[in-house]
């Protein structure tokens, strides 16, 4: 499979939870339509910040099918697919192919934890292979699941064994191993920025055009703008913008990180997507008027996501 | 609800696969059978060693109700119901309760991690009131989920709270703390033994008489002869027999532990169960020859259990 | 050299301080006098508890000189010489030697973290042939040093190698690698027990007679007790024991452990010790009223060491 | 006192070792030369890289001497006194003012291991005030030190505590946390760059000037090649010579890391410095002979440093 690079950024968007904790579709094409105006080229669902591996395998495919109806023309929709069970990882790929997302992305799964590469190869080979008319996406995070294998090996392990192998979702700290990974067969595989508060560090290093943000829900001008700084040349202006990014950052993290603080978040800019499931501790009504207080105190209501 | 401490050892069974991967429901009668013949007392199914977390939500239904037809009368079948998503934990607890299971089990799920002890006890306490008339047991095996938790603290956060927690399956090596739940509130809850290589320790602490296995699955016999000695006073006896179980732990230590390697011995002992699934590396017919010559080497093949 | 294995509890002492920061070797004769009155069989000095690493060499040379001369006859003196600098070490061996010690331990360094077995066994090596004569034990303290080590594989390692190598102090909660260890070679090292709070399910394994104590310093009555109960067979008496140990160290968990909150123990009974060293934090005034209290509420002072 | 920002880098020399294990310090004078003629303005002593834990004080204060004396006017030298005993690092601290170092800096203790900020800063606030007219550098490795604490919270403990705190050599992965040290009060603090691997990437973040590094002992050029041409605007050029560095560090990272393969490089490009102390593990001659064919293959002998 050729591999096509991502340019610019993608949005991993949070799942929308009605009262009764039932997934709730309805706010789906005003939040695709919002991430568009702000500059996102697409979206990676039912990653992460969409608790994917908190939703049942049907709420899964209910997802995707309603983001597949909601984007507009252009704009990418990719599919986490993976989970602890391979056999229900296999069924969402297939799926995610039928429905015509561009691609799909697993990360490694939190049980058993994965100790050896070809653990990890094995498991991506059997997902990908379900899917295999799409581009499959490696989701390394492994402060989430353990993972910590070496990704140089991993690339050389998948290399001509994974047909429609296309890159990693870097959401790890080396930059130096992120460098590594990207200048592996001159440039082979797609390598997306996954750290939003280490964008412009990232794109010194080297050619990368394409990331994948938790933050952009909310803050995407300010990350999209980093990478127009960039390319223009400007870097005062990146230099300003990545610092605003970690301002924003800096407020999430006292408040549980992005899924739990961050989703709360779209509520204040006006798209309410409900509470995170158990065991996720959802923030208080007490938390909420801080979260608001704080973000205020860095004027983020005048340089949040447009509606 | 009255705690009905168990008594003896229950058994975590692996789940039998067929070679095309599917879910092999026939041998259960046997196992079941030759589980109650070397005396243990239950099962504990869709755990760990029965790779739950690998399984559809409908092929837990299905080994539920399986076992539940093989089962001789009095032998307990405890149901793993713990998974990364409540509303499907929830579903297989109702079910559990539905098909009249003796109690349910969950362990903490490996994502999110769970890093506060209200996480931990809300998750418990939303699959417990599922299946309200069963017992529910804490599976602590921190090493599997990363949930390193106070276990003594989270018997004071459930106590009045949790109205059928029952206790802990304790898998892990503190016998400190595993001492203290034991002692908490004049031993009102049921501490289950969940390390093999260390039952007769645990035993010499003090009061408790039941246990969960994962060796028990072939070296039943062994296991179920330290609690019988150690009641009957021979020190000497339980002594011999614990460090034989350790020997056959050390066997298995070098074939990835028990779900990989102590589910090839059931073939070795007359009972296959087919693979593991991916990601675990299955045992290749090279490693399956020198298991089967170290476990000959410890005379294995005399000690184990019997059909 | 022929192994003699210990019997009975090695108490490892605290190091006075002076108030202006410097070593007070003054309360050292009444304190020997004090481990020995309550059935202690000798010290192991210059180690964690003692704040051995936050020591001079010629603090250390001064503390061992002064032990020496305090000791009664058959009261066993081994000096922990291990620090980041083999040199160092080296001559601390010497000197204990010289000075005539009964032995010789040390830690792995914590610095450069030991990652492979033969770094240890080198560093082991070095050390134990700078005091050949004397009797060489590896203190195995992983949680402080980070050296996770599977301990039979050192033993082999060093088995034939070190010639004046006698055993571990065994301070790790596997229950199951300590049997391990000590069945190896038929028993040949001795496994000293190094877990004050698991005493009696380590008797219960098997044929170890000795042991290393850190609460022994205020609570070895209590200690030796489990042992001399465990001796005669009086199981119910050294449960009780066991469990009364337990309670002490709950309460000491509490004030960051024996080093702070267990020398503090010593001036409420009667030794003061002066302070801990930077960058340990002291007990303060009011933390010491609290543990006094909850000590009360134990006994303990019906209980503790006498003089 | 006034904070006075070091611009460009400093290198972490290698200690050169006789070949009966006693420190040499003739190579002292050629070592100095060739580092100021490679572009490097000034060294760090003693510490990590110069195996400063495994020193005796009384070689650590020889090395001082012979280095103040070895390095020509206006080359900086920074005498890390960290250690386990807080005596000796402050009779180190002192020593290093009396004899005229530039500065002084510490790691965090290895033993006993930091967990509380306050710990930390009582341990730097008593080496710092040993040498109080000398700027203090905190040394920021937490993966040999395992004292991973948050950083901004420790330059607010310590900013108008530690009359003489200069900042921190931060060496660890964080660019996002180094970053908002940078920031803190208005860049405040001096932060140097800790880690060669991603030099290119911190400059791009902000005004950082100045760094220290490891692999500068034989890959200077390169290194101050990057900050000279990302100085000069020249991005192309930082960017390939950042590249370069990494390729140097990929090798080095096969051969146990920069204090064991580094140090054996020295003897390759000329200055021979002798073994690594025990613990660790030197490279064997075969050994040798690969990583020579490794440099060679990168063409090292054409980059690195010049005599």
């Amino acid at each position: 499979m050729q591999i096509q690079k991502i340019e610019g950024l993608i949005d991993a968007p949070f799942t929308p939870f009605a009262s009764n904790g039932d997934v709730d579709l309805s706010p789906i094409p005003a939040y695709a339509a919002m991430l568009a105006k702000n500059g996102l080229r697409g979206v990676f669902i039912n990653g992460s910040s969409g608790e994917g591996y908190m939703l049942t395998a049907e709420e899964r495919v209910q997802l995707a099918e309603a983001w597949m109806a909601a984007v507009p023309r252009g704009f990418k929709v990719i599919v986490h697919v993976g989970s602890c069970c391979l056999r229900e990882s296999r069924r969402l790929a297939a799926h995610a192919q039928q429905v015509g997302a561009w691609g799909i992305g697993a990360m490694a799964p939190p049980f058993p934890k994965i100790c050896r590469l070809e653990e990890l190869v094995r498991y991506c080979e059997e997902i990908a292979s379900a899917a295999p008319s799409l581009p499959f996406y490696f989701y390394h995070i492994p402060a989430f699941n353990g993972a910590f294998l070496p990704m140089v090996d991993f690339l050389k392990a998948v290399d001509g064994r994974i047909p429609n192998f296309a890159g990693i979702k870097y959401t790890f700290e080396s930059i130096y191993e992120y460098n590594q990974c990207r200048l592996y067969g001159q440039g082979r595989f797609d390598m997306l920025h996954g750290q939003d508060e280490t964008l412009l560090p990232q794109l010194a290093m080297g050619g990368a055009r394409g990331g994948i943000g938790g933050t952009t829900n909310y803050n995407g001008r300010c990350l999209v703008g980093i990478m127009k700084a960039w390319e223009r040349g400007d870097l005062e202006e990146a230099r300003r913008l990545q610092n605003y990014a970690q301002e924003v950052i800096n407020v999430i993290c006292y408040f549980r990180g992005n899924i739990v603080g961050g989703k709360r978040i779209m509520k204040l800019i006006g798209l309410p997507l409900g509470a995170n499931r158990t065991p996720f501790q959802n923030i208080t009504p007490e938390e909420e008027s801080r979260l608001r207080d704080e973000l205020e105190q860095i004027d983020f209501f005048n340089n949040c996501n447009l509606f």
